[in-house]
């Protein structure tokens, strides 16, 4: 007979279940939960502001301090990040900013913010290193302003308020997020830094400051006033629905037939396509969706899945860069000397509708030999984990770099944005893309695009190079072999060589006049190629015209 | 006036979250979905068994079908997990599977599980792509076999009880598991035959067999009766503890004074570092801990982190594989020429208790030119996103290879096994570990150590080899020689070269005989080695013999 052996079960909440795993969000150490904390805070305020089209002013302040809290490398920091957003509505501050899995990002919809934890993260970061309270102060009526100290209950998941007090406010809306935790700023300052002029690029219709534990005071001033239309919300795609989300449309509907039912819940589906799947998958247009047996909404499920004349996702809900966004940043920041940019049509994977957006920039003065890859998702700069993301395996691992004669030590900047109703972030700390298949493809196609026009940038530079050389020695020899042959024939008139040349530049080069300015070289050496024949360009030919000339002569 | 812009907050449940971000848990696609589904299987009953030193018999089958479910390259698999471990007491068998959150892995202790979601998370996936019940059968006491065919209620993340029902049982105790999920088994049929070779590898204690979908059988065979000690919980050590730790602490002790409080409560601290330590801390030794305020815990928290005098935690809670099993299943899986193993002592991260094991395989017939890295955490075979890892990081960016002057197409494997009862995963879906620096320092030291004995062992080889060498040339034109100076001497009678030579082994190559077998050799040139004096081997020395050879005889 067995012994019985006791194992005790227990249930933990999901507050409780990041504190105990907050790696997984990305607080893994001192240096990163400061970085991570000031991230999700700042994602928020700007989502705040875009859902409205307001246009965003942010503020982040680092404060080391309180003086008393020190531990090892790590000190107290506090961090206040205000914002001139909606505001939020009063009853909401406590369980939007005390409780895990609370929040207003649970939509299909392009936002920032994707799991709906990082702020609450912040604050219990704060909490379990240092025990203060969070001050949330919001404005949402543009009358009042509430004021919340708060803390979390995390075996419990939720807000304990500590104070609750109202000011009148200034007449705008907003929000400010104040807290203390324990960090490494010396860590830290680098990626922060990095992280604020990243968002600056992709964010210019934003005024952004931060202020340094020092005083430092870094402003991000607003370029244009124009901001991006807002992301729409919108329904789910028939290739991305599972057996429990049809299941939750059935339950939710109120349409009395298939056919109604699919028009109305499904992204793209008209009546046509929705009769021509119907036909398709052995269903009624009348039946009614409520009367459907759990088999028959696998076989939907399943159908639904198989049909292949749905429409793609459209991208109307989306909201990329854009080249003008995307080109004006990457000159601002890197001043390359040549730009490019690939926008990739609207794809999808599971139904979620993305697209990918990809620039390059060459040379300048302030990129560094080699390649340097800079990620974008949703806007938010990705700066860790680099060598786990998708875009990173499809540039050193799935590209040919060798088909596009790209030297190894050229100086390249790749920057790549991803936007999607749903970004497959591969953590909840947001640092790095799953590699989907379709994602994967988008990016691949993007990458080669902006490869090959390098590739032709440089090649015709690389040839102009090359023929300036060959012009400089056939311009410096020439005259020479001129001379000599009119010698050796006993004339006494220097044959026409210049028309041969058909180069006053060359000749110009010839008489030791100054060099053009670079830029001006490349536009004047395309000249002189235009003009060249082919032909001119191979040696036999050349040789030939010589013997020719000489004959001639 | 500011217009207020509404906007809608929503609460979901844990399985809600997991189940919109599938991702994060390993089902991102139908094939690593069946993969991660069978694992998280296996492991429930490894842990299970190796809890109460129960020799595990393990069985997996995955079926086709049924056969009317089909999407695209997606087929439905059933999937059957069986264990003969303690089986699970029915009243929690409902929610241990049905309920994401609930579990009995939410403990100091090392297991395969530690986030005590994979099991439902296996259930859940195969409910929302075929909408079948999963079926648990366990026997806890021996005596009744309980069967449950259930759902989960996502957003409430509860289970539905569809059927309950109770048989007498064969006698013993155990589970198994059964659910249908829609899975990619082409894509997945072989890291799912790699993770059972693998983890027969670190399991050798185990029957574990696996039935494929075409019938193939494959049995892994038990090779010990002996089971690693079952891992023990272990209270945390000082270093980990954060304010919210502390404060649960006090909350739940009796203890009247501080003394007490750590002595009971800390991993390690005895009364003589718990009196260090208050007075480190400025804290009585008598004070009540319930007495102290919010800062105090602060104060507290922080002095903990920063007092150096505690004890490392120790190992005894861990269960390494140890040089033992970790080289039996490293010689039976690769059968290398070579092998070593680098065991380190336990260390601590954050307050968690590790231990390092690194093990090193060279040559053979079956491994292939160039480094192959195996990874393991807490028993498990780690096959997915190599790249992410630190020891991948360590290995092939923080080590220095030259200086071991391995070349770099040796046929290597590296086999890296961590445990710990906190193992720092990045993902719920554990497939790598985070690069938290002191398990970066162990890894690195480890795998030094490997390599150094690798390298030594090669670069002994190599001057045998190269001994052997110059012996043969030696060995062939000495006799010659021998000969010629006899000659030109005038003399008849041959020196005594041999006597030079010393070497039996010599001659007997120089007399055409067949070499000694390879292992054999090793030995042989061993011992050449050794009674050659080191000064024969220079170049200049060989060269004066030969002339004092010359003219002595």
């Amino acid at each position: 007979m067995a012994v019985t052996r006791q194992v005790t079960y227990s249930e933990i909440s999901p507050s409780e279940f990041f504190y105990r795993n907050r790696d997984l969000a990305g607080f893994s150490n001192p240096a990163r939960a400061l970085y991570t904390s000031v991230r999700e805070l700042v994602e928020n305020s700007l989502d705040a502001c875009e859902q409205f089209s307001i246009l965003p002013d942010v503020s982040c302040k680092i404060e080391a301090g309180p003086e008393d809290n020190k531990a090892g490398d790590q000190l107290a920091y506090t961090i206040t990040i205000k914002d001139n957003g909606p505001g939020i509505e009063p009853k909401h501050v406590p369980n939007a900013f005390g409780r895990v899995f609370y929040g207003s990002k649970y939509k299909l919809k392009q936002s920032r913010g994707m799991f709906g934890m990082g702020g609450t993260m912040a604050i219990l970061y704060a909490q379990i290193t240092t025990n203060k309270p969070v001050q949330i102060a919001s404005c949402f009526d543009g009358k009042t302003l509430h004021i919340f100290d708060m803390l979390i209950d995390i075996t419990e998941n939720k807000p304990i308020i500590l104070r609750h007090e109202t000011k009148q406010s200034e007449g705008t809306t907003g929000t400010s997020v104040r807290l203390t935790l324990m960090g490494d700023y010396l860590r830290s300052a680098q990626k922060i830094a990095d992280y604020f002029k990243q968002t600056a690029v992709v964010t210019p219709y934003a005024n952004i400051t931060l202020i340094e534990p020092d005083g430092k005071e870094t402003k991000y001033e607003r370029a244009t006033e124009i901001t991006p239309p807002p992301p729409q919300e919108t329904d789910p795609h028939p290739h991305g629905i599972d057996v429990e989300a049809l299941r939750r449309m059935i339950k939710a509907t109120n349409e009395q037939t298939l056919l109604k039912f699919m028009t109305k819940n499904f992204h793209r589906v008209g009546e046509k396509t929705g009769e021509k799947f119907l036909s398709f998958a052995g269903f009624g247009r009348n039946a009614n969706p409520k009367s459907l047996s759990n088999e028959d909404v696998v076989k939907f499920v399943n159908a639904l899945h198989q049909f292949e004349e749905f429409l793609p996702p459209d991208g109307s809900c989306l909201s990329p860069l854009g080249e003008e966004i995307m080109s004006a940043g990457i000159m601002k920041e890197l001043q390359p000397e040549f730009v490019s940019m690939s926008i990739r049509p609207p794809s999808a994977y599971s139904g979620f509708p993305f697209i990918v957006e990809v620039g390059i920039a060459y040379g300048g003065k302030l990129l560094q030999p080699g390649m340097r890859l800079m990620r974008f998702a949703n806007r938010i700069p990705l700066l860790y984990d680099e060598a786990n993301d998708v875009a990173f395996k499809i540039i050193n691992e799935e590209i040919d770099w060798k088909r596009y004669r790209i030297p190894q030590d050229a100086p390249i900047a790749i920057i790549t944005h991803v936007c999607s109703t749903k970004v497959p972030y591969k953590t909840v700390g947001k640092e790095y893309l799953a590699d989907r298949p379709e994602l994967e493809k988008e990016l691949k196609n993007a990458t080669r695009d902006i490869l090959r026009k390098l590739s032709t940038f440089l090649s015709r530079k690389g040839s102009m190079e090359f023929q300036k050389k060959r012009l400089n020695i056939y311009g410096k020899y020439l005259p020479l072999i001129a001379k000599f042959a009119t010698s050796l024939s006993g004339q006494k008139k220097l044959p026409e060589y210049r028309k041969l040349l058909k180069r006053e530049e060359v000749v110009r080069i010839e008489e030791g006049e100054e060099q053009p300015s670079e830029a001006a070289v490349d536009v004047e050496v395309e000249t002189a190629k235009d003009s060249m024949s082919s032909k001119v360009n191979e040696k036999e030919d050349a040789q030939q015209r010589l013997e020719e000339f000489s004959k001639g002569s």
